[in-house]
């Protein structure tokens, strides 16, 4: 009947140790210590009463089994960037696997729903460049065609990696009828950002994941000698790349979204000469749909106004869009009734990477993230950290969140 | 007794026809179409009473002996950058001629003081990185050890390249004595710049070559993901980098001097994260050693408070530099003084780019440059050019300011 977040704790460091290197953490998915971790998960998974398969994509589900057939998923991944950290996804099975143990302990192997654990395959896309692969069949939303040209560095095929661990991916998007019973998911995640630790908060619920305008601005002035040149009729691209760069700080704080310059390049990029070209990138992030298109709108008028200002032009190129994908406003509330069970105070925020979880909401599940605390907001890499009190914070509120669904989805039955 | 500048504009016409193609002038130093360009030059040299020889680094002397040993030089460069322009460097040259043909013809062979044609050899540099090679060689100022490093893009080293054309490179310093008579030096050139144009005249007096400080700024911020990072936790590098885009037309006005950032580069580069390390190239220019200086100071002070004020810090890397070179006072006022006998204005302009005439002048030669107009400022271009009538206005001014040369030697003496 007992949670043991100091469990998962263990667990966590034997995993670092079992997968992980001097550089961090190697979970890659599809490759030989991605499936080492499944095998540490599944030797755990069978000392529960659960049934366990690997589904048509190469996702891993234990399903126990409850007195409805209506289920509660908890998902998260085990597959890690190179060189990554320690957290990133596996906290998320981990504790859902304590959870799934005081609940099968509590229940004598029967809980009022179905709970299901689920692992999905490759959601950080490090190999092959696409991420959300697993929850993306799994959702409707997965284009075989698209992804069967995909290969990894070594010219290996997705397809070929996946036929290596046992999958056929032109049957992944079977993996579909996974979630034709699901009444609800739910995912523990570090918040891979500043925000809870700028407020001194161990946990936060998500309110959905933000869309995204992805784009790049092509700023086209005139070469020109930079010595027989005068100021007053140069046309530098870099200048009104420069002075954009700092417009979209005002965008963002006019619509409470961010936006980033990722990338500069600049032709014919010589010390002697005015900037001609100037290629940025631009990335915008909203959780509402209209202010993200209103801080694209304004982005554009901005850069527009600048180019003209220094007599140059700039053209837009799309480069990736995606909707925001707001969470069930019934279980944000329930997520944030068991972080204040927990810790004094509850905050909402928006998840700007994206997660498996967006995936599952996009199929129509009504779903909930957690946050917890991630030190300096650095993920991604072998400093990624969490305070191990906060760690085991979150695995009590995760458990306390799928006591709340239980309830909800037998409420709503 | 009568100078003919349609026969210098037949001449360049004819040169452009036998040493260019669709791209442009090819006259690469040390190629065989350069050395056609020579063979085109001495050809006519030929019906001259001038003594003609190929000094120790590689430079055409053809020299008109006068009453006096103290020499009148009129210089200029048959080399051109792989698809150049038709004026830069043979306009000087074949201008010079004329002047050598008339002053030849006038006094009957022998001037009151020696006159002398110059074909610097590879002032552009285009071909081994190293521009001014034949003058620097004159004036004392060309390392034959740091040079004799130097490769084309083919492997071919300087050393081999010239010994192609029978210079050998340990000689080259020998040179030196070719200016040891030398007590005015005159160049003509196009303007290469916008300045003539903007001002509707056709010609210019030139004070001197610039100085130039060259230096990287890298300012470094912190990477962090384009989603999960607010806005005002960000330490972003390009936002410092861009303000100082901004900043750098502020300082060249405050100087009256030009900077220019034609480089820009940022790490890691990536659409999905804030700039960490964005690094730009600094090009500075002033006729005054001061304000030079005061420019430099200028962009260090603001690079570091726009750093600062963004979270972020800034190192400054140097590239280069060279001192300005000022002309001599009496000459500027003598070129001016030709001007105004051919056209209504006279303008005073530094240059921004080098010349050879800057060696000269670092040597302790007496030196002005007559500029004549760009179209459009362009050149290094096979679209450079100079209006026709124009031309043959700055053959008048060059001849005339050969004479008033002439006369201001004969008074020093």
């Amino acid at each position: 009947m007992t949670l043991n977040p100091q469990r998962t704790l263990g667990e966590l460091k034997a995993l670092r140790a079992l997968t992980g290197d001097e550089h961090g953490a190697q979970r890659v998915a599809f490759t030989e210590t991605w499936l080492a971790a499944r095998a540490f998960l599944k030797e755990r998974l069978d000392a529960l009463p659960v049934e366990q398969h690997q589904d048509a994509a190469g996702n891993y589900w234990a399903t126990l089994k409850g007195e409805s057939e209506r289920e509660l998923l908890i998902g998260g991944h085990l597959d890690s960037v190179p060189n990554g950290g320690w957290l990133d996804g596996c906290l998320n099975v981990l504790a859902g696997l304590e959870v799934l143990r005081r609940l099968s302990e509590q229940y004598g192997g029967r809980p009022p729903v179905t709970v299901r654990l689920v692992d999905w395959a490759d959601e950080e896309g490090a190999r092959f460049g696409r991420s959300l692969y697993g929850s993306s069949a799994a959702s409707g939303h997965l284009d075989v065609a698209e992804v069967s040209k995909l290969h990894d560095k070594d010219g290996v095929s997705l397809k070929d990696a996946l036929a290596k661990v046992g999958v056929k991916l032109d049957d992944a998007p079977q993996a579909r009828q996974e979630l034709k019973n699901a009444a609800a998911y739910l995912e523990l995640h570090i918040e891979q950002g500043p925000v809870l630790e700028g407020l001194g908060l161990p946990l936060g619920a998500v309110a959905g994941t933000v869309g995204v305008e992805r784009h790049t601005l092509t700023f086209h002035g005139q070469a020109a000698h930079s010595g027989s040149t005068p100021m007053n009729v140069r046309k530098d691209a870099f200048l009104a790349a420069g002075r954009f760069g700092q417009e979209i700080y005002a965008i963002a704080a006019r619509h409470g979204g961010v936006c980033t310059i990722g990338s500069v390049k600049t032709l014919p990029g010589i010390v002697t000469s005015v900037v001609e070209t100037c290629e940025i990138t631009l990335d915008q992030r909203h959780l509402d749909a209209g202010k993200l298109a209103a801080m694209w709108q304004d982005a554009q008028q901005a850069a527009t106004r600048f180019a003209q200002e220094g007599g140059c032009t700039v053209n837009f190129g799309y480069l990736w869009k995606i909707e925001p994908i707001p969470f069930h406003s019934e279980l944000i509330d329930a997520c944030e009734a068991a972080i204040l069970e927990v810790t004094p105070t509850a905050h909402r925020l928006p998840s700007g990477p994206l997660h498996d979880a967006a995936e599952v909401a996009r199929a129509g599940v009504p779903t909930v993230m957690l946050f917890v605390q991630s030190l300096r907001g650095i993920s991604h890499n072998k400093i990624e950290d969490t305070l191990e009190e906060h760690l085991a914070l979150c695995v009590v509120a995760l458990d306390k969140l799928a006591d709340k669904a239980i309830g909800w989805i037998e409420g709503r039955a």
